[in-house]
């Protein structure tokens, strides 16, 4: 379809440092699309960053019919802008609407909206060291009834906001509390997909793991709470006695592509990995054994975050005495590389705009 | 806090027969009061039903932050406008915030906005039969913020909408599908709460159940899938053997404000009830004895809506012949009575506007 665009009259000013609050900057043009059942996905457009105007019965502030993505520009160190695996996304992003019953989107079409989009904002790239920009596309039910039904009407968005680094000063081993009480997701509900209620409803959790000084949640399985299935917004990786473990994809945990990622690179490295049910328990025999000898986050915010800590229900297990391991660093030393354009990207990952 | 009150300019039409979708209607007048974190909830006013205008990033729109009621207000046959027990929905609107992270409301305050706004709206209360003005009070996460952490700013809105009759020409017994593979809730989830995600997670079992000629789903727990927990929007009785059954309050269901009106006005007649787990086994055993009387779905929508037929794995139990239980009816006719004014309000369940 073709592409509208109204350029912004009123260019804001962009961040002059890398300190740049997570979210909260957005850049001056934003791709809309819409969706009508008998029109379809219609009028793309780069239109003036603006507010929405939405009839307050419109579906998406009753029943919460809404998916969203999460990506990154890189700026490179010779200036060129790049996107990592971007088409992955868009193909969750039509994942996680199957499981709402939103309509799918062109993947390859919209890819095309977005080379657009960030094309225009090339100047919003920030370059200093950790900084990206965060593309966050997504998108809501319009329809105003109060019917419990799919909404007939959608909105597609795409924002962009300059970001700064996930750690000042390099990456930093974090400290994780185990969630015994509150269920992220469970079998047969939507914690594939990603969709706005999975987020606010671990607000709590987060909250009281941050009263005891942890920075983010493990959640366990929503059934049994024995199995480990992700952090917050990261997947998670184990190294226990030479081998790399993560929880295998079993319907409630997103399919991060941070995630994919490593288990490439692992099987390219040759290092064993396995995708696989881990309990608990598991972890803490384990590393009462002293076989645990890594523990890592992965997700697009932060590459990889080593987790230093693990509170479980009053059992501390601290991991490589919270210093970052060998390969937490080499992961992340080739994920960031191959984004910044240091490293040879052999495995065709990035999209130069 | 003084309402300031803004009276539209253009009135519009009322319906004129019963014949009103639910839903698509709104009345000329909302009411909306807004929270910042340092100035608490405040400027409460009535104004003109009018689009939201919200920043693309505002946390509604990405972690669903967000809490919603539904209520009813009635036309008695005196002319007389009465709601049912709203303060229990203030009161279940506070749970549910308290689950999403969401600051509290003051519930008699917000209660005297309600009034006023009623008032306001007095001739958009339809009289025709089975017909009331639905209440939508609803809380949204407004901070433009990508951040996945509570929103500090949130809009708390009352919208108003004429619906019809749930069932047209009288109840009628419906047929629901036994959700076997899709999940509404776990423990430690959301279920207990009125928020947006809990329903459009439920799309996809709505439209497989309808494809098979269904008109609802029955969820079963999340965690083993065999307790009964409730219908899409209605809590689930059942009378077995002479015995009222309804599933306990696990933190899964919704605690419906029918629901306990049922539990009461039941106790005070001397029908023996009981709230516990029960499986989806034993009430087809149960039915394969001839125990099962009648089956019903309750709920603000229809007070009582029969359950004529289960579906269950290819087993169908038909319940009541497809009639209308007698203890269904006496229901029915005691709540819609107490709401319509035509019964003695002994419980003083209602609220005259
Ligand atoms: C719940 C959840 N898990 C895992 C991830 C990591 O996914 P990705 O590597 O695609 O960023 C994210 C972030 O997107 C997330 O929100
Ligand atoms: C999930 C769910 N269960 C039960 C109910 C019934 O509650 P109430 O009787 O308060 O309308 C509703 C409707 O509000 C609901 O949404």
């Amino acid at each position: 379809m073709p592409l509208n665009i109204v350029e912004s009259t009123h260019k804001k000013a962009k961040p002059e440092s890398e300190q740049i609050p997570f979210g909260r900057t957005f850049t001056d043009h934003m791709f809309v699309m819409d969706y009508e059942a008998d029109k379809g996905w219609h009028e793309p457009r780069i239109v003036p960053y603006e507010p929405l105007t939405l009839d307050p019965a419109s579906m998406i502030f009753h029943y919460g019919q809404t998916v969203f993505e999460g990506l990154k520009a890189y700026r490179a160190d010779d200036g060129r802008v790049l996107l990592f695996r971007p088409e992955k996304n868009f193909e969750r992003l039509n994942l996680s609407s199957d499981r709402l019953s939103i309509p799918p989107i062109d993947e390859q079409e919209v890819m095309g909206y977005l080379e657009e989009l960030v094309r225009l904002e090339k100047d919003w790239v920030p370059a200093f060291e950790g900084t990206s920009l965060y593309i966050r596309p997504f998108i809501i039910g319009t329809e105003p009834s109060l019917a419990v039904a799919p909404s007939k009407s959608y909105k597609f968005m795409i924002i962009l906001s300059p970001v700064g680094p996930y750690f000042s000063g390099g990456i930093k081993p974090v400290t994780i509390n185990v969630e015994d009480q509150f269920t992220r997701a469970v079998k047969g509900g939507t914690g594939m997909a990603k969709t706005a209620g999975n987020y606010s409803s671990g607000y709590q959790a987060q909250a009281k793991a941050a009263q005891e000084g942890n920075a983010d949640v493990l959640w366990l399985d929503g059934v049994e709470k024995r199995y480990i299935e992700e952090v917050g917004s990261m997947n998670i990786f184990f190294k226990i006695d030479g081998e790399v473990v993560t929880p295998a994809l079993s319907g409630s945990i997103l399919k991060g592509i941070t995630r994919t990622s490593i288990l490439e690179l692992l099987k390219k490295w040759e290092v064993p990995v396995t995708e696989r049910r881990i309990s608990i328990a598991e972890l803490y025999e384990a590393y009462e054994e002293g076989k645990v000898e890594e523990a890592f986050g992965t997700g697009t915010a932060a590459v990889i975050s080593p987790v230093g800590e693990l509170n479980w229900l009053g059992n501390k297990m601290v991991i490589n005495d919270h210093e970052i391991g060998e390969l937490s660093q080499k992961l992340y030393d080739t994920i960031t590389g191959i984004q910044r354009g240091r490293k040879e990207d052999i495995h065709d990952w990035t999209v130069e705009i």
